[in-house]
């Protein structure tokens, strides 16, 4: 018999829920609460036979939950709360003290928000959701999935930074990563695909999509990763610039002024793609400007495909060669020319992607002859969050799990 | 018969120097005047057969070169000051606009200070010891060569930051590079010792010394290095951080209290090998305490050595491929295990080193069966200003300069 999964995963101004049957995996219903604080708040719900989205005020996130919960009963998608058989939360950071995905208790909680100095922007948020979900749902048992999590296992050398040591020792300041569930779920579907143990390959993950990362998978294990302390740094993303020259900020404070939160929007906010091009954050909107001759939407595009491929060379030496590159993210998966461009010239490794089948975005996209697979995944991280869910709450249903994602 | 070419490179408290016989390159005489503005200044001058090191006041830079000019006579290295038949003076920060050393003029002074805000340690003090020169040497061809001017022909794909635009087209703010005469000099070197014309090669260069630079040169031209706006960036030094998660400097400004100097401080004089292991800003001290046990020095040396292999990873794949890799600078020259650690399993693009002869230092260290070269190149900054003097203010000399240097 299914066991129904919720997975959440809450924003400052969004609740995005997925409702699974597990361990298949089917999806009974997606959706997301948005503009949340408004009054012209947005929900919307696709199911097998409904699609709704629905404009109302939403005051804050104990509405978005309670409306969300409210309309699972009133479209008869559940027949009463109880059919929730486990909840799933993504949670940003976990710091240094999680290793993997946790039952959450109340010493849970408060570990989550200690770690809100890391993760301002995100771990508070989270933590209220996931104290509204267990008042809602008492007695269902809940599981917090961290971002950082699967780049937990880092060795020193691939998470320190080189500045002074009570950085690290008192303040925490150390590479934590992100995109954990995506590089985890990504890599696990690729070598089920290849019909390969996941632990005889080298792998790497570029999730490109709103947000970008890569990610060095070595026979299994995050041996590295491009987000850092925070997830601004790394490739060049939609609006984040990733990694620059350091001292560019205490200069710009010293010779124009800029305050800390200036600086924090400069990079977070005004950089990346949109920086450059100064058309837009999204990747097909940059493309679409330079297609027209816009020089500084072309440079954009330049520009992001070599800072993923100055990451990938940099992990390629770190695993002493390389056995499969996988795109994910809606830029991964969809972007043609971005992947032609990150793979353009890389014969010398082995890896040549086969430009018809990148353009019909086969699952795998390399020559022949090529010694490196490339594949595009489609990643699901609800997927990922619910079947973390099952192997913590659902310990009976182990054996099929790991079956399905190995 | 030969030129007398002076080489100066003046720092904020000190003055090094060299006279060298042009195009030989024989060195007459070299050496230093340290702790300008100090009652123990120290002046020292070696030459084929005089050791001389004195202690003795130095107010300023003016006291410094009228030393330097009078013990130059009064040591009877030269007969007279019109001995001297052009000087070269490194100068940290061209900009944009020197693509090349150049004779200087009173404009070329104007554009030199104009470029202090980009160099606020450097060009104001290599402009204040030129216009000394200039006085004391009235006649006398002078010429700049730029620490940025090898640089001077990266692609905007590898200069441009992704950050909001006007910060470059208003500010300038780009990535520069430095190191580019040593970067130039050792290039031309291996290629002679090769017997292969540059225009035939991709190399990268590994400048490791008390500032740490790679530069990837392929057919002679820069097109990448891993120092940027400033000398602070790219790989970790003795006392510089090199590249990090840019969103560091903003949170510890708010969560720490830290002022833009501070986080400068901290970025530049604190960090690197000295940051980590808490022991020394030299490697050879770091080596030392790594081998009696201490952890954080074996981790910063791993650090070193992995920073360094990063940046040349994502080299190799903006080249496509390598044919020599070169070791100059303190640390690059003499450095085993530093050159043993940054090569270590890169057969899969064909580069072994011999560690037999990486323990002895041969010019080429690689193994027999190699594919990449693995060079030793002592950088020699001073013979490579000397020679772009004579090439721009003895030009009949160029055609020899052009074969000894290619």
């Amino acid at each position: 018999m299914a066991v129904n999964i919720m997975a959440i995963n809450a924003g400052s101004s969004s609740l995005k829920f997925q409702l699974l049957a597990m361990p298949e995996g089917q999806v009974i219903a997606r959706g997301v609460v948005e503009r949340i604080g408004m009054a012209d708040a947005i929900f919307q719900l696709t199911s097998s036979n409904q699609n709704i989205s629905e404009t109302q005020p939403v005051a804050d996130h104990r509405e978005a939950v309670t409306l969300l919960l409210d309309k699972l009963l009133a479209l008869a998608i559940l027949p009463g709360l109880q059919a929730i058989q486990g909840v799933g939360h993504r949670v940003a950071h976990g710091g240094e003290c999680f290793s993997d995905s946790v039952l959450i208790t109340d010493e849970i909680m408060d570990q989550i928000e200690q770690l809100s100095p890391l993760a301002p922007l995100h771990n508070p948020h989270n933590a209220m959701v996931i104290r509204l979900f267990r008042q809602l749902l008492p007695g269902v048992p809940m599981v917090a999935v961290f971002d950082t999590a699967f780049h937990h296992g880092l060795e020193e050398s691939a998470y320190i930074y080189p500045i002074p040591w009570h950085y690290y020792s008192e303040m925490g300041i150390r590479r934590y990563g992100f995109h954990g569930t995506s590089h985890n779920y990504v890599s696990h579907t690729l070598a089920q695909s290849l019909g390969v143990p996941l632990s005889a390959l080298r792998v790497i993950s570029c999730h490109l999509g709103n947000g970008c990362s890569l990610c060095a998978i070595k026979h299994g294990h995050s041996i590295n990763t491009s987000m850092g302390f925070t997830p601004q740094a790394g490739v060049m993303m939609g609006t984040r610039s990733g990694d620059i020259d350091p001292s560019i900020l205490p200069w710009l404070a010293v010779n124009a002024g800029k305050t800390p939160e200036e600086l924090n929007t400069m990079l977070n906010s005004e950089s990346g793609l949109l920086g450059v091009s100064g058309v837009s954050h999204d990747y097909r909107d940059v493309e679409q400007a330079a297609q027209a001759g816009n020089p500084r939407a072309a440079l954009a595009l330049q520009l992001f495909a070599e800072r993923v491929r100055a990451t990938l060379g940099s992990y390629l030496v770190q695993m002493g060669g390389l056995d499969a590159l996988i795109f994910t993210g809606g830029i991964g998966e969809h972007a043609v020319a971005a992947r032609s461009a990150i793979c353009a010239g890389l014969q010398f490794i082995g890896l040549e992607i086969d430009e018809e089948k990148n353009r019909h975005g086969a699952p795998f996209i390399q020559s022949d002859h090529s010694l490196v697979k490339v594949a595009i995944v489609n990643t699901n991280e609800e997927l990922m969050i619910a079947r973390d869910v099952m192997r913590i709450t659902h310990p009976e249903y182990q054996a099929s799990q790991v079956e399905a994602a190995s």
